[in-house]
């Protein structure tokens, strides 16, 4: 539940950030500081004020994403400001109609970006084989991922909101152009950038219980998971009935979701797609 | 160069922390805070003592990674803590022999989980199909990514030191037999944790200018960004000489990475692998 006179980012004790986030008892490790605060007050926000982001916000976020780890320092990861109102509006009707797309004052396009690493070779006259291959594509996704996460990590530690988009995967082809993409260039996700509206500000959404997702020295998702769950879509349900939303046991939400081919919203053709977009994926 | 009498992470002026990571002068904005200077300190840790981690380490790591964004939240990812010596030692092993494997105390073996989906799925005498599809597994690796990312941040704000390790997908097979994985998982990447040895600690790599990353609006790498990546390949070489290591372009490092197939270290075979590992990638 939010309090409305309080900052976005709260600083509640450990114990309390480890019970919003399992819905469960969890005693805090001795180790705890300030940075798990933040990682764990972690929301999505999709309500934004109209608020420019302070000077300098831009080259911040993305000196931050530059220092996340990338695979072999191939950097095989780009990513495009988009601020334009127009532009804005036409990718928020590329992604499902999400509004907060063009109410927030910043999307930052997420890019697997493998061209360069083409041109680079081209330069250079040497062919770039490699690149025909599905883990080079798979390398630049998780690049990408690492340093848009660490950029999420930023922008919540200046006091701003960000919700990825991960339905600019609906329309790939689309996007590309709008974006004009290259060829092996991918939009992998986007993320909106802003103020969060203090008066529309969900709660932490609360996750599986540890045990489902954390194993030791090998694999462990069984019987005993499937029971982990049950628990969870008690936990869920509390969390939609505070948020005023529907009540739906989080395991019927995930199987619609991965139902058939009709549950993808157009993303049964991204195979497709980023072969036409230049990826061997071989 | 390090100071052998500072901490790990040390925490220098803005200005400094993005002269290091770019190795230019780049004025720093006004609104820097902690957080960025831990961001931008990042150095993969590759040398390690052999001190356990403090108690309770692992559940604050998988805790901060739980909080990070899912897509839909489904949660389409899990992880497994490796703490068994010998187990250790045969991923090493199977990802080229990196001896910080054995070296350090913990590696979190991170996993594409979409298994955990269709056994919900399965549970509720529901179909799974979409599992069956391309993007399901791209969105298994983008929450995997994020999540582990979230790790990465909360262990070096605790002073320890990672590194990923992607060579895990060197032997894909392989390393599900070791970690006993079901079908529709996938161990996407690896995590060493540890105490990183202050007597063997890189310093910061340096990234490609900010201009040749990121765009506005539209896609923008060209001549331009050619350009970029000689005057980075300049500052590279002053790192690889500090570090006393052989001295050569990055763009000679990047284009040899994906001449061929020989460049891939057996990656050549993963999409067949995932296909034995039952996802269906269509």
């Amino acid at each position: 539940m939010n309090d409305l006179s309080s900052p976005v980012f709260r600083k509640p004790p450990a114990e309390a950030l480890l019970q919003a986030r399992y819905r469960e008892s969890v005693p805090a490790p001795a180790i705890w500081n300030e940075t798990l605060d933040l990682l764990l007050s972690h929301r999505s926000i999709r309500a934004y004020l109209p608020d420019a982001l302070p000077d300098g916000t831009l080259e911040a976020l993305v000196a931050a994403a530059q220092s996340a780890a990338s695979s072999s320092n191939l950097q095989a990861w780009s990513v495009i400001a988009v601020q334009d109102s127009a532009r804005k509006a036409r990718l928020a009707a590329l992604a499902g109609n999400q509004k907060h797309i063009q109410e927030a004052p910043l999307l930052l396009v997420w890019l697997v970006d493998i061209n360069r690493l083409g041109k680079i070779a081209e330069a250079q006259g040497q062919p770039a084989g490699a690149l025909e291959y599905f883990d080079s594509f798979l390398l630049g996704a998780v690049d990408a991922a690492l340093a848009a996460q660490n950029a999420m990590v930023a922008l919540e530690s200046l006091g701003l909101g960000g919700v990825y988009i991960g339905a600019l995967r609906n329309k790939p082809l689309d996007v590309a152009a709008e974006l004009g993409l290259p060829p092996y260039v991918f939009a992998l996700f986007g993320l909106v950038v802003g103020h969060p509206d203090p008066a529309r500000l969900a709660d932490v959404k609360p996750r599986l219980p540890q045990r489902a997702v954390l194993f030791r020295e090998q694999y462990g998702f069984g019987e005993a998971g499937l029971l982990d769950v049950e628990t969870y879509n008690q936990r869920f349900r509390a969390f939609q009935r505070e948020q005023g939303l529907p009540e739906q046991d989080w395991s019927t939400q995930a199987s619609n979701r991965v139902r058939d081919v009709n549950s993808l919203n157009g993303r049964h053709v991204l195979r497709d797609a980023l072969h036409s977009l230049g990826f061997g994926l071989k």
